[in-house]
């Protein structure tokens, strides 16, 4: 399987979900092409993952993207992509055991990730965020205050508590757990920068974790690359100072 | 694995998302312990579990209920329990794109679960619902008019693309993903009974599909039974009539 080329499909213009699944991509240094990022004449661009998406290209339809299609295979769901990629890219343990609860650490990541989305779409996903904003500023409110400290000091606590050393998130080498940890820490400090700066001094081992996975050779290639698109106030991580601010009262 | 004796770790008075485990147990017919539905006075009850939620317990923490003890591993996430039980109690296909399919469909029902949720906790999980009202009304006409219609015409075309028939979700037998799907028409007849008699005309395959999971000899003797807890205003599903209305907006 190592020989395949794997085909990505995510929104052109942000990191999103789909940014989980490319750190893992590049961080194994694996072939594959972001298929809405390339040219319509070319047969890609967004239209040929809107065909995924209607479900002219097969029965086992994704809701949402990202997908990945490895040979005829088509697998959505970020953290099920990367179930499926672990260990084939190297970046999962090897047995069951240890493989579960790498993923039960991604799912939990991906629950943090829905919270992140929900401090400025608290109404609809759908609507704009100017249509929620005093909604979204009370949500991010009990957001910073409650939930984003219980995440954090989860996600401490696990490396504190890993008995294969705290380096790594799961087991004693590095994990695709490790990459997307590393994204949502850049992602919180993009988004709130002020709140990050009160509560990085209680997760030491997080930020230790962030800097050494940005020191990867091939991540940090492909964090000064093109390929990695910027923040931006379309992503699930955004930057309204307005929010933000409610971290210090 | 068969001979284990399951522990399962949830709330004990409400459904939530334990109620997706509890569904395949007993489909099953698996022996298990609703650990925190028993005496304290046995070590049970929930100050059981929640030895496992603050770590004393093991290095391998979950981050919140439901979790599973299998033997001496501890596995949590809703899906990530349904991913490892699958094949131990005969609900999930044999071949590994299959169950990644399966896997997949499951983590989308979850995504609509956390959408559910959020309808009468739009600002915040650790507030009441009666602090965010106004909130939750404006959340939740967005969620009927637009995601939920979304969700389940979603659903519906993958029974309708099923390759292997329309009488399941994935492949030609019963998946713990049927199950739930189950779970989740009827708490959405409880939550949203007006909603969801306009939309079920929509649906027709899902609302087979929840009489067919209903009519399954172990499901329907542990619907009658004391083990089963009725929807209440605690859970996931809750009914608030002033919600509801909101669908013939």
């Amino acid at each position: 399987m190592r020989d395949i080329r794997y085909e990505l499909y995510y929104w052109p213009d942000i990191q999103g979900r789909g940014e989980f699944v490319r750190l893992a991509l590049e961080d194994a240094g694996a072939d594959y092409v972001d298929v809405a990022r390339h040219a319509e004449s070319a047969g890609m661009g967004v239209p040929a993952m809107m065909e995924f998406l209607e479900g002219t290209k097969t029965p086992y339809r994704p809701f949402a993207p990202p997908f990945l299609k490895a040979g005829e295979q088509v697998i959505a769901q970020t953290a099920n992509i990367l179930l499926f990629l672990g260990p084939r890219l190297g970046l999962a343990p090897a047995d069951e055991a240890a493989r579960l609860w790498t993923h039960q650490l991604q799912l939990t990541i991906a629950d943090l990730v829905v919270e992140v989305h929900n401090t400025h779409h608290p109404i609809g996903s759908d609507l704009y965020y100017s249509e929620q904003k005093a909604e979204a500023a009370r949500r991010t409110r009990d957001f910073l205050q409650a939930r984003l400290p219980k995440f954090l000091d989860y996600f401490e606590s696990v490396l504190e508590n890993n008995p294969d050393g705290s380096d790594w998130m799961a087991g004693r080498t590095t994990t695709y757990v490790d990459l997307s940890m590393f994204q949502m820490i850049a992602g919180l400090r993009y988004a709130f920068p002020k709140a990050m700066a009160q509560m990085e001094g209680d997760i030491p081992m997080l930020v230790a974790l962030h800097d050494r996975v940005a020191a990867r050779p091939h991540i940090k290639t492909y964090l000064r690359s093109k390929r990695r698109i910027h923040f931006n106030e379309d992503g699930i991580f955004r930057h309204y100072p307005e929010l933000d601010a409610g971290a210090s009262d």
